[in-house]
């Protein structure tokens, strides 16, 4: 079977008066240093334009169909036009500009969706400049769930952060901590380490992953003594997995599962709540871990960090998570075919 | 002033069938390489006799009193007896021994009130066994503390784990998470920071300490949309600590806190809960953190692991934790003086 053609990865816009189109602009400048898949940025070129020279950065932009940008990424940042502009100042976030970040967002979906693109790779958004806009979903991926939804079924996302010496993925996410203990459950556990576990052969090519799995308690609850939760939510979730032939480990005491030499017994680290999961990975790979949503019917990676709007047009912002994330999606796209 | 004259460090037996001898022989087997302060095991000879044996290692222990510790420690690993006989194998803990174990520690913190010792170092014990033989404490610390209750009054133990790298203390500490949320006050962060600027100056000799302060929740609640806590008890804590001319800084979000950059902006992070503040240290200082015991009236180190059943008397425990915990104790008796 001859290869595919390559297919180029849809950046997103993000927040136009963040540090997106900085990272872009950073990235493609180092596409050969780097050997960097094609990607194509979704906005408008007078709008990256005028960052570019904000920036002080020489550099070429073309408006390209999708199916033209791996030709023209060598020489020039492709830009695909999504009709609508973005007009916010680095820096200064405006509602108005929240149309051109969901566009560009959408329009990665369809691009993906119908094989014009690879993978989907986003940059950050300001939740709260598009609420101020009207948007009503609670957070990037979500959206990005809605969007994959078939016949009215919306895919369970399922957030991972991957860097090269550590993965990890939190079972409940961006809740308080008194509300992730409410929504640990068993089923929650289990659905999301199926998830991993599929996508972990599927789209990082692990024949048989190895998952590991946190206690919630200090010392994943030592027998019971300080807390029941290992014994009633994560043991029998463990069991339900290793029914299915999923190699799940655990309950784990987490603090010391994210060291160098247990992090090479495992794949992946599934862990019962946000600062369990992040804490460690920020520790050991603060600048170049990337978040990936699994779950969903295309690959989405992202850069881990926020808009920075402080540093926004400055020069200042650190492409080095944008290109892990484009990175992983290019391999994790490769893997796919 | 002519310096005073050095004193010994009383090491505690530990759990008699754990690897607390095993490291002990060890510790003193490297003192001339690592230059290690001089220190007695409060044990008895025929036992830490056997053990070397058991493990192979050529070495001579004298029985000594604790004044004579200092000139024996070149040429002999000094032993202090307690009066109580430990009998127990390697690996095979056995109630009988634990009159030794708790023995051993009493002696210690007589020793280190009395002026014979430097600071008290422990090796690690096995609560369970010694709960069989009717030890009512809720652990090592505790019964600590209450060795060093004056007029009735228990002072209140603080646990920081510390390395080179990272020293973190956790507000609340062995309890369930559940158990952690219900335990957390304004009050319990002023009680255990104030402890830490404390000893920070006194014990670590940090004129100024800069202390770091985390946040409960993911992204430190995100001004309220992930939880109330940082707003109604930590931001009150900070108040009142800023008020006794404290630097502290909070409550940042736990994620970022601990890659290497931010770790550099400040030497102490309090963290609300055991796994925020283990998981950073054990991640990076695995094999060398130290736990500190602050808050009481004489210094205690401990090496930051178990007892090892699995690996006592094979001569496979890696003594670099109590190393560290002997430097640190050292340098800390230093500091007081």
């Amino acid at each position: 079977m001859a290869d595919a053609p390559i297919k180029p990865l849809a950046l997103t816009l993000g927040e136009p008066a963040g540090i997106g189109p900085d990272i872009a602009i950073a990235a493609w400048l180092r596409r050969r240093e780097l050997n960097l898949p094609a990607f194509y940025l979704l906005g408008d070129q007078a709008f990256v334009a005028q960052r570019a020279k904000a920036l002080g950065a020489e550099i070429r932009i073309v408006p390209v169909n999708a199916s033209e940008a791996v030709a023209a990424f060598a020489e020039a940042l492709p830009v695909v036009a999504t009709g609508e502009r973005a007009t916010a100042e680095p820096g200064k976030p405006d509602a108005s500009s929240a149309p051109a970040a969901l566009a560009s967002i959408r329009q990665a979906v369809t691009d993906v969706r119908e094989g014009r693109a690879g993978a989907v790779v986003t940059n950050p958004i300001a939740k709260s400049v598009l609420y101020r806009a009207g948007f009503r979903h609670p957070g990037h991926t979500e959206f990005l769930a809605e969007l994959a939804a078939e016949d009215g079924r919306v895919p369970q996302p399922v957030m991972m952060l991957w860097s090269p010496r550590l993965a990890v993925v939190p079972v409940t996410i961006h809740v308080s901590l008194r509300e992730a203990l409410s929504q640990l459950t068993s089923e929650l556990i289990v659905s999301t380490v199926r998830i991993v576990a599929t996508e972990l052969t599927s789209r990082f090519g692990i024949a048989r992953p190895r998952i590991a799995i946190s206690g919630l308690n200090p010392h994943a609850g030592e027998d019971g003594s300080l807390g029941h939760e290992e014994q009633t939510v994560i043991a029998p979730a463990l069991k339900a997995l290793r029914n299915d032939g999923i190699e799940a480990r655990g309950p784990l005491p987490a603090d010391t599962m994210f060291h160098e030499a247990a992090r090479n017994l495992y794949d992946c680290a599934v862990c019962m709540y946000h600062d369990q999961a992040l804490i460690p990975i920020k520790t050991v790979a603060f600048d170049d871990a990337v978040n990936v949503t699994l779950g969903l019917p295309f690959i989405r990676t992202s850069p881990d960090h926020g808009t920075a709007f402080d540093i926004a047009g400055t020069g200042k912002a650190n492409p080095a998570s944008l290109i892990a994330a484009l990175q992983l999606a290019s391999r994790m796209a490769a893997a796919k075919t």
